[in-house]
């Protein structure tokens, strides 16, 4: 019997190809397929077109063991998935007895005669097996082929998703071999991909055995890179240590940029360490207006080391309630190290805080100067000492936001550390 | 010159094919499709794997009139997309000398040496046009192969989107035939998906004529229901005078629960009626924790409106930087009528502004209470006047901070109507 290594995921329906919708049932179907160590090689969504459906059907059964249509199993001229499969796999659709009267029952106990286009839903690909549907009408239906497995879900999530145990627990489970899919993540702050990729490659490039091997991925967004390792196997324990080995070696040669490797965000990594040292923070926030301490705040339970914060967003309440020197201002310039620190302080002070973080720059798209431009940000945090950085960073208002709050967030970890 | 009629997309990077993230260049790339009245046959997420993407992308090109692809252009190993495209194409690739400058300059401004695996982003297949990438490293590439047009594009949405103004002015609109796609968006805060469907229901299901039918879709997200009117045609000024009518129609039965028919968000309109009265706004914010001021200042310019705010994040930053009355917060909790309207008026006071908003209450998931269950929220908007509601939210922590930054945005905007 084949053995089932890797799945394809079609969705039919042309309401997916809008640009409102996005087909989530296929997060749900690789969740449940990676837990059997079934792996998606590929995930595709088709409008109802019998054309496309079969081009994409037959594409699709050249590469996968397991291939999952969800949709096209309504009643109307347009629900096609039924039979381009079985005209595909050469099988002729039979009326199902036992399911019309299933459903005639199902629109029985709604008090509804059932509409004759249903009895549609009762045509069964000859040798197909029949899932019954307690949520809905369509029924879904498996088939096999080559050691190949079809299976014909229906597209609505709560009907879907009980099919979905039925064909894992009786036809794909047996034919796992006992794989299974584990993963690690190692997060990065304050490093670009390229700079990560540069460090990271010659290690995850040379992880795995004879046996397993060690999948990569980078991620990266602003102030956020995250390597993705993933193995399959059939040791579980052997797997795990192997994936750990490559997260350790992973940290090591990173350092310190890297803050979480058991999948806790920057903001839950920090909190963690103020509640450790059981000590609490405040802000005092220009271009930020407040997102540095909505981050903080994200986490449950985050009143426990965040005591408050001002959104300084003219320099008036920088100077009547931090008291940064007006001076100082003028001198330095509102975006300084020397107003920072000064914000820092005065948030400190003010809100009586063990540690308090100041953030001024200039996020854009206009205030920027050929000394300043738009992009550059200066954090600073203070305890009973002080650390400040400048920093420049690429992209438009929002990435500038939230590349700064990222960065805070991070000088913040290392002053607990 | 053949006529570009459909699309496909095809998605590329294994890390779209685990159970947490989803492709949503493709809802960004079919809008502007539709927009150029193309429609999109399929989208298709693959990993990076060079049989995969080779196979899909053939299978695509016997049947779209533009294929687009996502992602697979970084300097690693692993994006395999302008080799396997290249490949099918059967042409070389060359090293464009224009393109190493450029993305050694990029490197360069931000201080950094290019490191090495760089250069693969200057590779060019034979005959392509290169779109520059004017906020990151991997530049466009745009190839056509018997009236086919192929273009990769790099997976960053703010590096992409700009690439497909270039795409669609310069490549696609001439081979459109004046086909145009109109949209008109009704955005509604403050009541649910199914009160907005009651109503605008009998109104857009009767919407179009003999010649033009409107689709009408209904998206929602915690604070936001948004109305999305579509009509496609070439008499444009016919079909925007029947989207138009539609509108109005949706407007006026919707009422002032409507804060938007010209695509501002609810941050901008409120901005805009800040600006426009001369004010400027402060906030105090408990359970939002800055959330609120961030929403505000996400807007460019909000410097002439926004004042700043204080995050009271205890009871102690209550009383001491707020005014709040210890007993007020003693007889009625923190999460009151009384501390709320306390909170706006003392941020009033301390910021010297024409209005505050202030914002407690229960985002859990602990600290509920029979009497106040967590998305319990009381938001408060002081002028000379005061204004007070209690919600109860439905949703988890982010859900229900979401609502009630959205609320307090709602009725800051009622408030300077």
């Amino acid at each position: 019997m084949r053995e089932l290594k890797n799945a394809e995921i079609i969705a039919v329906g042309s309401e997916l190809l809008t640009p409102h919708r996005l087909d989530t049932n296929s997060l749900f179907l690789t969740g449940r397929l990676n837990e059997l160590g079934i792996v998606v090689r590929a995930k595709t969504v088709v409008g109802d077109n019998r054309h496309d459906l079969a081009a994409l059907v037959t594409s699709a059964m050249t590469r996968a063991d397991v291939l999952l249509t969800t949709g096209g199993l309504g009643p109307t001229d347009d629900d096609l998935t039924r039979e381009v499969i079985a005209d595909l796999l050469g099988v002729r659709l039979v009326e199902d007895q036992d399911l019309v009267a299933s459903i005639e029952a199902r629109f029985r106990l709604r008090g509804v005669k059932m509409p004759t286009i249903n009895r549609r839903q009762a045509m069964v690909p000859e040798g197909a097996r029949v899932v019954p549907n307690h949520h809905g009408t369509a029924p879904g239906l498996i088939l096999e082929r080559e050691g190949r497995v079809v299976a014909l879900l229906p597209g609505p999530p709560r009907e879907l998703q009980p099919m979905f145990d039925v064909l894992a627990e009786e036809v794909l489970l047996p034919r796992t071999a006992g794989r299974k899919v584990r993963r690690r993540q190692v997060k990065v702050t304050g490093r670009s991909e390229s700079q990560v990729e540069e460090v990271a490659h010659p290690i995850y490039s040379c992880l795995g055995d004879d046996t397993t091997s060690v999948q990569t991925t980078i991620l990266a967004s602003p102030g956020l890179i995250e390597l993705h390792l993933e193995a399959v196997g059939t040791d579980v324990a052997a797997v795990d240590r192997l994936l750990d080995s490559g997260v350790s070696a992973l940290a090591q040669a990173l350092g310190d940029v890297v803050f979480s490797t058991d999948g806790r965000s920057l903001e839950k990594v920090t909190g963690d360490l103020l509640r450790a040292r059981g000590w609490r923070v405040a802000a005092a926030e220009s271009c930020t207006g407040g997102g540095f301490l909505a981050r903080m705040t994200d986490v449950p339970g985050s009143s426990a080391w965040v005591s408050g914060g001002l959104v300084a967003y003219s320099n008036q309440v920088k100077v009547r309630d931090l008291d940064v020197p007006a001076a100082l201002i003028d001198a330095q310039g509102a975006v300084s190290e020397g107003v920072a620190v000064a914000m820092a302080q005065g948030a400190r002070r003010r809100f009586g805080t063990d540690v308090a973080v100041g953030i001024t720059g200039i996020a854009g798209p206009d205030g920027g100067t050929p000394e300043k431009p738009v992009g550059t940000v200066v954090v600073a945090v203070a305890t009973d000492a002080v650390t400040v950085r400048t920093f420049r960073f690429p992209g438009d208002r929002e990435a500038i936001r939230r590349h700064s709050t990222s960065a805070a967030l991070d000088m913040l970890r290392r002053a607990l550390l």
